[in-house]
């Protein structure tokens, strides 16, 4: 929560987090957007989930849902298709998370590491694109997002950002807070969050010696960022 | 829970977190003070809460409340409202969430962010503090203290420590670990906490990029500030 | 649980947090070791913790016991006297928690830090060795492991490292991951987990200007780590 919650303050967003089933009626129509990330995932949760992504869905605001580790057991894979049930706006995931939620299998996950390529997820993110109705974006050396039709690619970024813990979470939060300006075009929001987080990644590492200096760096790039930073550093590509 | 433990050890205090209702019994009484924060509030957590206000009462132990997002749903105004029973040391918040106690409603914050000045929050303040007794403590570009009849302000920080998620409950923390030493002059030192926190945050900012450095360097000066420093750099005005 | 998953990381390890009872089963099969801290203990929680400890001894899979704070409650106490039972293949503490969890009784502690000296808890670490059949870690200015038998001192660290809260947390999920690589030597391994930390905190000791830079510094050494430097910078001294 901590990298989540500096990520979005960093950005000029307003992030606050809640677990609770009863205040979930107040917190939500406050929001512009929501993001459920089943990162810890505690049994007594799942309805807070499942009660914010249903209104949410009432009031037509855009929620993302992040299916963190969803292969590592059945709890969270089927705490997953219950929300999947709720269309979210955008699903995002890391290649082994979109196989597992694609497949509705476990055991293709390692931790919140994942044992694919995002290139490998492209087949099973289209495949759920189309059967979910929602966006689906991949994060990887190359970062991914499809409909189940159109595929764009975001290739900013580095690599050390993987051994940044949560980073994958942070990006979904700004995904959330790109699709709140716009909710037109989440698509396109999708893609500019993967950007720009990954934009800022690249300008933090040349200043980091390691994954604690990078994380350090990347929120403040992410405060820093200006449009001419941002119109000429990012690096995006249809596929299809 | 992370900045709050290391803005406390830095400045050498010994923080212990609990959340538990089968320990408070046994934890409350090896502390100096408490402090009671309603970030992540559930309801499980309420009793617990209570608990520790009592027995801090009982043993005459200074204690913080810090009502945080107050203003975001009825579970957390009842919430806040129970705890003021208790009778808290010292009420600190963000101006809307002391509006919102002060006035027993809803509807006036932005998650953890305040929508008001801290200036707009002085007459609720000063409201707030007759009707519980208690030092209420406003944070803002001018961090104000009162007990119902004299306003204090304290002028240190920085605009940018508003990015750092929970630096508001870490300088809650603060004021707890500064009437722990003592408890006699808890006004003094609630005003003592915020300049030492703003100083701090003025150092750091000189050394900062952006809200992630910033809150590195601001806990980094908090531990290596000494007794000049302090005494040159606090700004501290007396309003009535 | 930042500084923890992020100095697994930071070392090339794969971490994951899980709280719920229901996906133990599904995770701990998944894991090379298990890491069991009692840091913010719930009730709910110790059925998780139990369940994880069978499953790994039943999969002979190396767990490790953190009993931080288990000194301040009777609850704590219990809990760890319970996963005791369930022999830890490593126990690390600090002097004061290697003395309660010895004595089997609270009240020597003061939070989360330690009242002793390191140096204070050999023969309780000793005679917790023989009576659990589990290796025995002892956090300090010296941090000393033994068997019952042989006792080995790590002398590398800084002072400052104990104003980072939870860098004892993160040096016992370090523990883990070295035994998960050879868990025939698991002696060994937790004696160069304490080398290899604070050897990094040696080298980030190099760059920082307080608790907050330290902490990043740490986290970016470990990465950085070469086996040259391991090689002549640990210090490793046997004491019997």
């Amino acid at each position: 929560m901590d990298i989540i919650a500096n990520t979005l303050s960093s950005t000029g967003a307003s992030p606050a987090m809640t677990h609770s089933l009863l205040e979930i009626p107040d917190f939500t129509p406050q929001t512009h957007a929501v993001v459920i990330n089943i990162g810890t995932l505690a049994p007594e949760w799942l309805p807070c989930m499942k009660c914010a992504a249903g209104i949410a869905n009432e009031l037509a605001k855009p929620w993302v849902l992040d299916p963190a580790a969803v292969g590592a057991s059945c709890f969270r894979l089927n705490a997953c298709l219950e929300l999947l049930a709720l269309r979210p706006t955008v699903i995002r995931g890391n290649g082994s998370e979109i196989i597992a939620l694609n497949t509705g299998s476990i055991g293709s996950t390692k931790g919140a590491d994942s044992l694919h390529e995002s290139s490998d997820a492209i087949e099973a993110a289209k495949s759920l694109a189309k059967s979910s109705g929602s966006i689906v974006a991949i994060s990887g050396s190359i970062d991914y997002v499809t409909d189940g039709h159109r595929v764009v690619g975001a290739h900013n970024g580095v690599q050390m950002m993987q051994k940044i813990t949560a980073s994958g979470c942070a990006v979904s939060a700004l995904i959330a807070a790109f699709i709140a300006i716009d909710p037109a075009h989440a698509f396109e929001a999708t893609v500019s969050a993967f950007a720009v987080y990954g934009l800022a990644g690249e300008i933090a590492m040349g200043l980091a010696k390691g994954p604690a200096s990078l994380r350090m760096h990347l929120i403040d790039s992410l405060h820093s960022l200006d449009e001419d930073t941002v119109i000429n550093g990012v690096k995006i590509t249809s596929f299809s």
